[in-house]
C-alpha cells in the first residue's frame, strides 16, 4: 500500500490565515525554521492506479494539482480522475469541506457513518453539488468498530480490508440539527468520530487517528500490531489554544489529547515497540512545528515522528 | 481603489482537478502556453489598510497566504486579519465555499442578499462554523437594486459607495430547499445573482460581473460610465461545456452569456468606449486561456482583457 500525506496541519493549516503566534508569524517571516502545511490529507493506493482519500481537506484541490498520481489518465476522455473513494471519518469541517472541491460530475464512492451522510446530505445541501448527475456520488456505509471492505477502483477486487474504531468525540458544533426541521435526527454518538485500521494485502497495518479524544488502553495491543500509526498531533498542551486566543477550549474537550504531560500520548504510546509512529493534524500553535523547539526534541527522542506535507511511503 | 485579482478561473479552477481537456492537459504538461488559475476572487481596499474580499472562493486560504497586504498585521495581537468584510452576490460554490476558510472566531461583516444568507445560516449548518462566538460573523444586508454604504474598517468612515444590479438567474440547484424542513422559503429571484457597481472616492467606479446570465441594454450607459469592468468570461461559446462533457447545460442555461457570437458579450460591450474591460470568472474549458489561441486574438482585438491572478490596479 502506497501512502502519501498530502497535508498534515490541523484546521486552518499552518500558517493560518489570521494568526499571529509565534510559529505563525515566524514561518511567514522566516523568524522560525518551521516547514508550512496545509490542512491534514492523506491519499492511499493499493495499486498505483486508484486512490483512496482518507477525509477531503479543504485544501484538497491544490493538494490533487500537487499529485501527479491524482491528475486525469492519459486515454480515458476529457473528464478522468484515479480517485475512486474517499473515507470520512467525522463531519469536522477540515475532514470534510474538501469534498466541494470534488463537485465535477466525477464518478466517486463517499464512505461515512448514516449519522455524518445525514449531516452532509440532508442537513446540508450545498454537499448536493455531489449528486447533480446520476453515477457522480454513491454515498457507502462506514460501519463504526467494524470490519468492511473499502472499495477503491473499478473491480470489486480493488480495494482494503479496513476495521473502523468508535473514538470518544462529539459531532461537530454547527452540526446541532435544524430547528424545526424533519430531518434533524437523534445521532448515534459512536458514529462521531472514527479511527481507521487498514491492512495491506500482505498483511501491514496502517492505523489513521488524526482526532482522538480519549486513548482506550484497550487500543494499545492493536496499535502495536500497525506497521505504521498516523496520531493525532494537534495540540502539545491541554490549554495550548486558550494561551493564544485569550479564551475558547482545552484540546480534550476539543477532541484531541494533547502531546505532553503524564497522561499525553507521548507516554501513553511510549510503550508501543512495533510501529512507526507519526504525529500528523499539528496545530498551528503546537510547538513541535519549530524544527528548533525543545518540544520537537522531545517527541524525536520518544521515537516519534512529526509528518510534512510530501512525505510518500510503502506499508 | 486598490483592486487585486487573486483568482481568475470558474469554478474548478484551471487545470480542474478531473478535466483532460486540451486546456487543462496542456497547462499540466506544458503543451498549452497558458497560466494556471485559481477561483475567483477579487480584494479591494480604500485605504491599504483594510480589505473586502468579493465573493469567498474554495481556494481563498491560499490566495490570503499569497497576498501579504491580507496577512496578520504587527503590534494586533496574536489573532488579527486586514480582512474586514465579505461581499457575497450569489451562492454558487464557487461564490460561497470560501466563507468556510474564515471559519477561526475572527470578527467579519459578511454581505449577501437576505435569501442567499437564508441559503448559508439557515439551511447549510456548516456555514454556522462563522458563528461560534460573539463578534464573530456579522451578517449584513445586501439590498437588490439599490446604492448602499459597504462597510470596511473598524470606523463607519471606512468603506465603499456601492450599487447592486440583480441579474437574470436562478438560485444554485443545490439551494433547492430541504423537503421537510420549515425553514424553507418563497425565495425572491431578484436576490439570486447580484453584480455591484463599487465607488471610488474619487468617483471611478469598478464594476463586478463574474455572472451574467443575460446583459440588459439597460445596464450599457451603466458600464460605459466604469473605469473598470470585471465581466462574466466563463465560456467562449454556449454549448463548449457540452461539447466537452458529452452532455450537460449551455453557457446561458448555466447563467453565463458566452463571450462569442452575434449576442455575445464581446460584440454587446464593443460600443462601450470608456472603461478597461477585462474578463474574469473564466472557465477551464475556454480556448482564451490558451496565449496561442485565435480565440484570444479576437479578445485583444476588440480591445479587451483576459484576467491573470495577481492582477493589481488602482481604481
Amino acid at each position: 500500500v502506497r501512502v502519501k500525506i498530502l497535508g498534515s496541519a490541523a484546521g486552518g493549516g499552518f500558517p493560518q490565515w489570521n494568526c499571529a503566534c509565534r510559529n505563525c508569524s515566524g514561518v511567514r517571516s522566516g523568524g522560525v525554521r518551521a516547514n508550512p502545511r496545509l490542512q491534514t490529507q492523506v491519499a492511499i493506493s493499493h495499486n498505483g492506479k486508484w486512490w483512496c482519500l482518507l477525509n477531503a481537506s479543504p485544501d484538497l484541490r491544490s493538494q490533487i494539482l500537487n499529485s501527479p498520481e491524482l491528475h486525469p489518465r492519459e486515454g480515458q476522455g476529457t473528464r478522468d480522475s484515479p480517485i475512486a473513494s474517499v473515507v470520512i471519518t467525522g463531519a469536522d469541517v477540515d475532514q470534510v469541506a474538501g469534498l466541494l472541491h470534488l463537485r465535477e460530475f466525477q464518478p466517486l464512492q463517499i464512505y461515512a457513518t448514516e449519522s455524518v451522510r445525514g449531516i452532509l446530505t440532508e442537513e446540508n445541501p450545498i454537499f448536493r453539488a455531489l449528486q447533480q448527475a446520476p453515477n457522480q456520488a454513491t454515498w457507502r456505509e462506514l460501519p463504526a468498530n467494524q470490519e468492511f471492505q473499502l472499495d477503491c477502483g473499478d473491480q470489486p477486487s480493488n480495494g482494503f480490508k479496513c476495521e473502523s474504531i468508535s473514538i470518544a468525540g462529539d459531532f461537530p458544533a454547527y452540526a446541532g440539527g435544524i430547528t424545526g426541521s424533519t430531518v434533524a435526527r437523534a445521532r448515534n454518538s459512536n458514529q462521531a468520530v472514527l479511527g481507521l485500521i487498514l491492512h495491506s494485502a500482505s498483511g501491514k497495518k496502517l492505523a489513521y487517528l488524526p482526532n482522538v479524544a480519549k486513548l482506550e488502553d484497550s487500543w494499545l495491543p492493536l496499535l502495536d500490531a500497525c506497521h505504521t500509526l498516523l496520531f493525532d498531533g494537534t495540540f502539545w498542551d491541554d490549554d495550548e489554544l486558550i494561551r493564544i486566543r485569550g479564551e475558547g477550549k482545552s484540546a480534550r474537550e476539543m477532541g484531541h489529547i494533547p502531546i505532553s504531560g503524564p497522561e499525553g500520548s507521548l507516554k501513553r504510546l511510549a510503550g508501543l515497540t512495533h510501529p512507526r509512529k507519526i504525529y500528523i493534524h499539528v496545530n498551528n500553535t503546537n510547538p513541535i512545528l519549530d524544527e528548533d523547539s525543545s518540544e520537537r526534541q522531545q517527541v524525536a527522542a520518544a521515537g516519534s515522528e512529526i509528518a510534512e506535507d510530501g512525505w510518500d511511503f510503502e506499508l
